[in-house]
Parts: C-alpha cells; structure tokens; sequence
C-alpha cells in the first residue's frame, strides 16, 4: 500500500490546516467510538443514545449553524465531518443530518427568538433531539401531495395525519412537522410546527425488519388530534420552500458522507487485497481485481472534489439548489457502486458483518433515497439544463 | 399488467407440459411454504429443519438423480424447481443445492453402493442433512491449495484441518470432507470422505452475524483428529475432478435459480410500480421507471433462454463444464443487477423486508461466490475461448 | 482458439440442416464477394449496383416472401441471411432489409395483383430496387406528424412534401411512399402509393458526408407536385398499421444482423490478441483482454437465442409487434457495445478499415436509430409491460 | 438552456482572469478557423499545414516551454488550450500535443543548446513541424521491446528499423527518432535522435483508410541505413525516461482535450434536443433525453475538476506520472461515453458530419489508445496503489 493509494489526487493539499485537524479529529472520534461497535449495533438494529450526547460534546451536531451553543463551522468543515462520520456508518451521519441540518435548521431559519433558545442548545449539546416531519406514506418524491392538515382553532392548531420515513421520531424529543393549514391553496398554505413527543395524539413506531440503516432508526408517525398552542407554528416558513431549503441542507451533507462510505469501502477492500493470497500471490496482484481498486479510487477522488467544489460555493454564499443536486446524484450513486464492487474484492468474507462494504452498499441504498432520489435529482437537474421541468410527465391524464 | 409482463418472449412454450406441471407445483409450494415465512427466518437468521422435511416429501432433493429414493428428473426439470425456490429466496435453492447437487451427488457419483443405501434414501426424504466440506480459510478460489489432510493409519484415517463457507455444516447429519493425502501430489491426492457430523473430533460453527443468505446456514468446520474407518472414503473420487464435478451440478442449478430470485424482484418492482402514485400518476408511467423495467424484462428472458439451452445440453449429455460458467456467471450477475434496480423502484420501502429486491440481492452476493465468483468463471471461459489459463496470471514470483 | 469460441453454447445445434446449409451458402458469399471490398466500398461511400444482382441471383432479396420469384424462405432463413450478410457490412444487409422487408414487404402485403406482377420479379432478382419513404425531416420517431400530402385529383393523385433517411433513394427504380390524404383525419388518412422513379416531380438526394453507413445509400427525397395515376395508391393500407407492419418485418431481420455485426467485431478482436504479442505474451494471455472476449461471447450467444426464439414464433404465425421490440433494442444495443470493446482489443490498428469493429460500431448507430430509437423500443416495451404508455410524456403543454 | 447548462457547478470561479482571457482566445480561434472548415477536412482525410502556422502565431505550440520562441505559460493554461482546440477536434489538439508536448519536449528537455536553437524558435513559429518516434509495428503498449537500432559509426550513427502510429510524420520537417543502442542492455541502451526528414534513407508513409482522427496524420515511418552525424543524439536523455517524460507531457494535455470534446459533443446535443420536436414538445421534455443529458454534464464537471487538480500540482511542480494516468484514463473513457450518448440524442442526423459527437467519438478511440491504453493507465495506478506491477501478468511462460 502506497500513499497514492489514500489520496491520489494530492487533495489533501486543498484544506486548510484547520480543516483538516478538524477532519482528523472526527476520524479519531470514529475509529474509537463506533468502528468497535457498529457490527453489534447493525445487527441489533440499535440505535445508541449515548453516541448522541457524545457527538454533541464534539460539537458535531447543528455544527454548521452559529449561536444558540451551535459551532459555527463552515459547510466544508461540516462537510468533512459528514464523511468521516460516514465512513463510520450512514446511520451515524444521518442522525447528524436529521438532528443538525434538518430539526435543528428548521428551527434556526424559521423559528421564533422562543423557538430557537427552547431547543438550539440542548439539540446542540446531544441532550435533545429532533426529527422532522415531511415525508407521508402516500408522498415521497412529491411532497406537494401532502394530507397532514393543521387546523387553526381559536387557541392554537390542531394537527391531523401521518408521516413515514423520520428518522430518529421514536426517541426525538421534539418533531418538526410539515403540514398542510387553511392559509392558501395547496403547497403554498404549508407551514411548519414544533411538536414536543408527549403531546397527546403523537405516536412514533419504529419500521422495521430493515435491511439497510439498521443502525438508525427510521418511523411512521401518527398525528391524531395533536393540539398544539398557537406559538408552536414556525413563523418564517410558507410553502414547501421552507422544508425544501433544510432537505439541500442535508442533501450537501450527503454527498460528503456519502464518499465517507465509499471511502472506508475501498481501504477495507484494498486491505484484504493485500493480505489474502491465492494461486500464490495477493488477488491484489491480478489484473481483475486492480481495475476495480482503480475505478474506485477514481470515483472516489472525483466525488470529493464535487463535493469540495459545491462545499466553496455554500461557503461563499453562492451555491444555488441545483447545484446541490449534482453532487447527491453523483456520489450516492458512485459510492453505490464502490461498495458493492468493494464487497466482491472481499469474496464469501464480504457478506460478514467483519467487513464494511455491503452494509455501507445497504445503507446507501437509503441515502440514495432520502432527500431525493437519482430519479428526482436527474430531473432536477434537467430542469436547471434545459429549463424544461419533466417531473410529472406522465401520459395526459 | 399484461401477459407480457411475466413471459415477454413466450418462452413457457419452449417447455413440455410435464415440465411446466412441475415448476407449477414447486412454485405454489414457495408461495404456501416459504413467501408467508421467509421475512421473519430472515431477519431472525434462521433456517427451518421442517421445511426440509417437506422439500424432501415434494421429491426436491437429489431430484435430478436416480435410484435411492431420488426422483429422477431431468435436467431442465431440476433447474426449474431451482427456479421457482429462488423466487422464493437463494437461502433455501442454496439448501437444495448443497443437499441434491453437492452432498447426495457426491455420494452418487463417487460412494460405494454401501454408502448410497446408508445415506442417500434419508437425504431424498429430508430426514437427514448433509453438507461438502471442499473451501477453506485460506484456500477459496483456488482449492488445489487445500491444506486439510487425510492420514492413512492403520484401521482407517485421521483427518486434520478446517472448511469454510459450508452450507449448513452444523445440522448436518453427514458431512463430505475432501482432504489431501499421502497418496500421489498436490491436488492429485485429494479424496473425498463421508464424515458422520456426531464423530469425535468434527465441530461445526454458524459463520454470523451475515447481510445476506440470513435463511440459511454458512458454517466453518473444525477436523480435529477426526478418526474414520477405512471405508469412510469415497471410492471412485481422485483429485479435484471429484468434487469439480459437484460444483458443476450445483452451478447448473444456480443459474435457474438466480432468474428466480430476479423474477420475483422484477414482479416486485412492476406491481408496486403500477400501484403507487406520485405527481399524480402510477410511478410505471414515468419514462425513467419504464427503462428500468424494461431491461430487467430483458435480462430476465436472456438468463432463461441460456438456462434453458443449457439445460437441454445436459439432457442431451454433451454438456461441457466450462459452458456452465456463461450461465453462471451471466445469470448470476445479470439478477444481482435487476434486484437493485428493482430496488430503486420500491423508493424507502425498498429497504424493508415487506418487500423482496433486497434481500436478494444480499443472497445473490453469497450466491456470486460460492462455486466460483465472476473472476473465476470469466477465467474458465476466457481459457476455453483462447487456449490460454491465466487463472494464476500474476506478475513473475 | 477452440471450438468454444465460436458456438460456445452450442447452438447450431438449434437449427435444422436446411437452414444451417442456407447460413454457410450466405456465409460463403459474404466472404467471396463483400470482405474483398468492403473497406473500398466505405471509403469511397458505394454501394455497388452488381452486388444488387448477385444477391438477387442468390435468391435473397424477398426471400422470406412467398409467390412472384420471391424464396419463399422461412423467418428463421432469413434471419440468418441477415446475420451474416451483416457479418459483412451494416449497409449489405439494410440493402436487403430495404428492398425485401419494407418496399417489397409493403408491395406483397398492401399492393393490388398489377403492383405485385409489375414489380416484384424484377425486385426479387436484384434488377430493380425499391425504396420505402416513411419517415421526414420532422417527422422521426412520432411518423403520425408527417406532413406529405396525396391530394385526390380527378385522373389521380398529386404528391407533395418531403421524405430523408430513405434507403437506397438514389438508385431506386420505384418508392413506397406514404402520405397523408383527405379521406379520413390525421394518421388514419394516411395511404401508401408507389411511385417510379422516373416519376417528373420526384428527386432524390443522397445524404453525405456519413460517419457511418457508408457502404449504403440514405437520401433526402423531395416531391414536388408529383402526379400519379389512381391505381398508383396501395389498395390494402389504411393509417399507420401498413407502414408499421413493414417495419415489424425489418426489425425482425435487424436482430438477426445486429448479432452478425457482433460475430465478426469479436472475431477480429480474437484473432488478433491471439496473436498481438506485447510483454512477451499474446494480449488474450491478459486477463483483462480476457474478461473483453468473454463478455463479448456472452451477449453474442444470448442475442443469437433472442433472435432465434422470435423467429420460431414469427414462423408459428403468433409473433407479436412488441415482442419484436425486445429483439431490436437488445441485438443493436449489445452488437454496439460488443463492436467497440472489439474495438480496443485493436490498439491504434484498430481505427483502421483493415478491421471491422469501429465501422460495424459506426454502421450500428444507423442500425439503432432506423426502425425505432433505444427509446422508442423501451416505450413499446415499457407500454406492453405496464399497460400505459408513456411515449408522448412530456410536460403538460 | 440556462447558465447551468454551461458550467453547472461555476467552475470558471476556479480561474485566473489571465487563463479565462487565454480560454476565450483560443475558443474564438477555434470558432472562425477550425469550426467552419472542420467537416470538409475530416471528409477528405486533410491536414491544414496552414493552421499550422496560425496556432504558432497565436502562441500555441510548445506554450508550456520558455525561451526559444515558446509562450512559456503554466500548464493550467496549457490545458486550457488543449480543451479549445479539442472542442474543434482531437485531430487539431494531437497536432499540437506532438509538436509541443511530444517533439519540442524532447529537444528542449533532452537536446544541447545547438538542438535548440536550430529548431525551437521555427517549431514555435509553426514554420518547422516535429514528430516524435516511439511506437513500433511490434512495439506498443511495452515500448522497451523497440527493435530499431542506431549503431555508432565512426562519424556518427546509423539508424535501421520502423515506426508505426507516428503523428505528422509525413509532413514533418524533423523526427525525434527513439532507437536502441550498442551503450547498455535492452531499454537502458535506448538513445534519442534528431533526424531531418529529408536525410537520404527516412521515409513517412501515412496510415490510411481511417475511421477517426481523419483532419490528422498518423504514419508509419522507415529508416533504411539513416546516417546521422554524430551530434544527432540527444546528449540529455537515457533508456526510457526521456520519452516517457514527454508521453506525461503529451498525457497531461490530453486530459484536458477530451473533456473539450465531451463538451462540444454535450452542447450539440443539448441545442438538438431543446430545437427538435417530437411527439408535440422539445426532446429535451422527455425524461429520457433529460437523464442523458444530466449524465453527460456530470461527467464533464468532474472530468474538469479532475484536470484542474492536475494542472494545479503540476504548475507546483509535485506532479507524478502516476497521477496523470487517473486523467487520462477518467477522462478520455468519459468523454467517449459522453459522445456516443450525444450521438444518439441527434437521432439519424447525428451520423451526418453536420454534428460533432461521432466524429469527436472516433477520434477519441484514437486518443484513448496513444500515450496509453485504458489498460495500461489501469495497470499504473494499480501498481501505485497496491506496490504490485501487473503489466507483464500472463501465465507462467
């Protein structure tokens, strides 16, 4: 193994001296704190409470926000922070991008002086935590067709509905929930709420079996008359455009994790290429199985500078949401690939739980789904190129 | 749906009525025995004894031998029994195949007729299990380098060393060990021994936890000082051509089965995506879910036309080994394939176990390498199209 | 080189004698009169008028029709005449496809007894050529938006409008063209005529300069003001179904070719790693050379299956429109990637007319787009499959 | 079509002013003198020696190197340059790779001070034109197994042997001639020549018909008894270093060039798409169309960012030739991908000459076999990133 074989690129010469320190740092968090468990926790379907108060300690979580006990770090350092924590495991990023870049980002853009001072810190601090409501069994890359309904009665609101897919809901203590109001027609009438979980009529269940993010928890929430006080509505978010400026919040966490994943894929997989031998020589010797460590460190390389690339933009305050699609697309995509291509480096050996690439491959599956799949990403994008939206073509109806 | 959708080429017409009766009644077994089942044995890594029994009473194991309790079918037959139990999951076609392809058939091959009556009417019925040691820790693709020996001694042998990755070693009645000994050199010493799981000295552990192949059992086994009587060994096995020849007979059977596993995922995806509406249309309508299930559609007529074509070669008797490596390899590959992709189409639910895709593709990684991975069979058939073996192509020693 | 490469799955043992002896009588002339010159006839882009004859002479113009000097061959014959005249050349057999499968096709199945006897001796000979104008400058993929026009005149009819991408245009003696009339609206007005060359009004104009292709003729035909006598119009056509039932007949045999393309590209790639040396070895002792060849077989062999079981269910009278569309999409699609990888194995030697694979690949990109796009295929297959189609899904207009 | 259909992750934030003046430069150059003309010297198989001159004019020929006539700019604008004039077409690009990165190299990194001068300032010019001979008939991928020979003679050298795939040879004023030697043992013994084209015993021959890079020349060149005096040698470079440190030169640049290509191709496509209708909308509408696009403009943004990095490390002067492989391999592969998914946006238009994407298609089989096959780029970084070479991996010989 060579030095090239880690960063080939040289990209590593492109951070800044704190950049990295912060990246290592995480990458020390993670090979003492979850490397030694996360077989265990996958396989038990477990998600550690525990983790959570200690990744607050680290400051990694909300750590792109500023005040209210956030770290105030740059998108390119929460960045690295999302692929070293994912080169852990996607279901340890992901809480980080539900609790940081979802719950805690809603409330931060949209919520009210009272809002943000309630729950910013102990959500920061990993005492408290958040899940964000916007996904409904029967609208996932649609969310417009949402039928969650907050009816406004004299003192407050009360909500009605469902959601599906929210990760961490079971074990959050407050949830952000999206729901349709009387106030406009359609999309434009959606507003957001922060729902404590003990409010009567809120109730979370974990889906499950799974056979990806096992090591989080993802869930059906039932809203049924949960009344809340007339405070508890975000005041600055109208329509989804507010739910859809916390989803590119995570999106561009994603496509650093994401090569976090691809990541720890390719060196285990490099690894065990070394080290087993058949026919009298490393399977790294064959021909079959260097093209596949090549391909793999090519993608890698190419999704890190996409990454770093949209991560400049953010932090100049230029990024456009489009822009963000690109690099979802492409590295959840890519880091797809490279694990599974990882997994057959690996041989009967890699369908163990010893191995990373096939859980990292299952959990991305997941990853490629949430905040939009390649197909709503792919039209995204078409739409920014040709100016021309194709979402809902379908055949006239 | 249309009738196209489940048999685009009309390929049940290239099967006699007796065949179709047949994989008629293999596949109302899987939709009665296994589909209610297979989410929870799954999840709870599990494999039922009971069904064995029932595989063993539907005349499943050892179907393609004769004698013995065995039913006698053909070729074609066997593998569209495999067929229609990988639809239902690889963990229980693995099943068949170790018991009928590997185990019985060794026995059948290679056994004194002693051993024949002692063993096999038992494992045509399911009452007893067997399992084939050849793969060990250090000695996968290629097995010359085996290093579990057979000592001649006296009243008969001792067999010292390890096997890995052998399905379903610890519930097997009778285990066939393939072992070097002091008879000839290298890979041509090799004999094969029937192995009766409760002899002092052999242990067997469940390789776990897994993320794929959770219905049934991967184990390592442990030979220590194992002591046989002098007709343990298979009398008409020498060298690797021996248990070769099993894996061939098990590879046939794999590729049916893949297709299986691939149908089913496709027919999946094709149902959900005909049911679930976004944007205001079924998800089948969308151009981008269409291609998707087109190519699956593809894929799945290709993998069967080759099954089929090789089937009836080993019919016909004329049947060489390194022909099956193209339906192995391709038919493998090509379902891994079309389950992810499959997968996609199933959005979030996609990752649970209410729906298929994924966890075969998971099996079907298991299913890649066991009896030769994607190298090996590219290798095999890249020899027999150049004259030239570059299995050990590695760079000078 | 081994018997395995080149009928690896032993498939000739599919085909009757008869139709084994018709393969080797086209295979032989392919070798004798094309190979010699083909490099010649696509650099100069010629189409050799002499070869017409021969191939008429040979009895494979027509030959899957039945009556009027025509073979009266079965689909599978003609299948493989076309495999192997495009072993040759893409623009061989689009010849044959032209003149037999779509202008003496639309005369034999839509023309009245005089069209038959006037014209399909001379076609099926080779003395006279036929062309077949479906398709116009704006009117591709979507034919019912054609805008040529047949006005009812009292002694006749008069042609007006456009046609391009017709075969053969230039040198035929008579067209097939279809134009839109009075008598019904839209697609179901349109009507086929036949109309001589020598008809004063009707130009023709050969497209050039190709990048592939180049050993056929495609041209742009103009009609201007064409009058034509009242029996000029095919009595037995009404709407699309004519034209498309053409089609179908050209589909059919491009499967059938695209695999001949496909043979001969991997033929030359074999050939030569075998006996390119580099490093001191032959390239086909390289593994990576190796996993070229092997994938190229694979697709061969399954393509050849494809094409063969269309085939017998075309000879049983019960082949449906769509089912045709798998073969089509798949044979080119894989004949394309097959022709490029060959490509490769070439080096700089392969850029080169001495060797076929990149003018097979280039010929293949006409191939793919005449008779149907990619897309189109996988819509017709994606509407047969789901029941919706989803071919004008565009945005809401 | 929008910003982002141009530089979607605003990329040309990444350049100085000075090196997007020079892009825009070149870019212009290319619009009035290579765009017009393009198709016509691609058809008839020509090689402007005009524009020759004109791109010494324009400073572009040996840009990289100073003093001498040279431009002496930085590799990132080096790149730049290569990516215009390869947006026109690989042919113009390879004419000024070999003359700049290939022929100048040598003499300016290898030659004395005399070689300098006598031929710098003219190539500079475009007065003087070099070819660069390294590559043999037997001789390609493993160019230490050259069997030219130069035997030091009393007065000098005599050159015998042969050249194959030699850029501009037949046009060439000088020809920078790679031969084995008496000094040393096989490629150490390899020596550099400066040799007149017009001394008695060197002929050029080009290499035709061909079905790429046809607007440049490729030739074979022979040395019958070519004296040379004794100052022809190159004093500076020994064994294989020398011409391979040229190849990384010629190497880095075409990284950049095939992404010019690529996005040449891409914008053909993009235009067509959002011009040509079908169906009643824009194929641009069509998810279908949409996807490809999507994936052509991913590819070129990262292929961008790839050669970016590159020519960043080395302007730093930490460049390794391993690190040029990823780009050369990455890129050159996607921009043929690019291309022919490009190609089939245009429908049959796209086989015309009045569209980029096949040609540029062609060219770039060129491309990807000069300076290095795909599988020799794979093989370097396989040994940089396993320790393992694999090159002369066949079986035991």
């Amino acid at each position: 193994m060579t030095d090239l074989a880690h960063d080939y690129l040289d990209l590593d010469g492109l951070f800044t001296t704190e950049e990295l320190e912060l990246r290592d740092r995480v990458r020390a968090f993670v090979q003492e704190r979850i490397r030694p468990h996360i077989a265990e926790w996958y396989e038990n379907a477990q998600f550690s409470r525990e983790i959570a108060r200690e990744m607050g300690k680290a400051g990694l979580l909300g750590m792109h926000l500023s005040g209210y006990g956030c770290a105030g770090r740059s998108a390119v350092e929460y960045g690295l922070a999302a692929m070293e924590l994912e080169a852990g495991d996607s279901g340890l990023r992901t809480f980080v991008s539900v609790q940081g870049s979802l719950a805690m980002s809603a409330i931060h853009k949209f919520g009210s002086e009272d809002h943000k001072q309630r729950w910013l810190p102990g959500m920061a601090a990993g005492e408290l935590i958040g899940c964000f409501g916007l996904t409904e069994p029967g609208a996932g890359s649609d969310p417009s067709s949402m039928t969650t309904h907050a009816e406004r009665v004299d003192d407050g609101w009360v909500l009605r509905g469902a959601k599906r897919w929210i990760g961490l809901a079971t074990i959050a203590d407050v949830a952000v929930i999206w729901a349709k109001t009387d106030e406009g027609e359609g999309a434009a009438s959606i507003r957001g709420f922060l729902v404590p979980a003990d409010t009567p009529g809120f109730s979370a269940t974990a889906i499950e079996p799974k056979l990806g993010m096992r090591a989080s928890i993802q869930a059906e929430i039932t809203l049924t008359d949960v009344r809340l006080p007339a405070d508890a509505v975000l005041p600055d978010a109208r329509g989804l455009r507010g739910p859809f400026s916390c989803l590119n919040e995570a999106r561009y966490g994603i496509m650093w994790g994401a090569m976090g994943a691809a990541r720890d894929a390719y060196e285990d997989a490099l690894a065990y290429a070394l080290e087993r031998r058949q026919f009298g020589v490393p399977i790294a010797a064959f021909q079959l199985t260097q093209q596949k460590l090549v391909d793999m460190v090519l993608e890698i390389q190419k999704g890190i500078l996409v990454a770093l690339q949209t991560g400049r933009l953010k932090d100049a305050g230029t990024l456009r949401p489009q822009q963000i699609s690109l690099g979802k697309l492409n590295n959840v995509r890519e880091a797809i690939a490279i694990c599974r291509e990882a997994r057959t480096v690996l041989g009967g050996n890699g369908i163990t739980l010893d191995h990373s690439p096939l859980r990292h491959a299952n959990n991305l599956e997941s990853v490629r789904t949430y905040e939009g799949t390649d197909e709503v990403h792919t039209l995204i994008m078409g739409a920014a190129i040709t100016g021309i939206p194709a979402f809902s073509a379908g055949p006239p109806s």
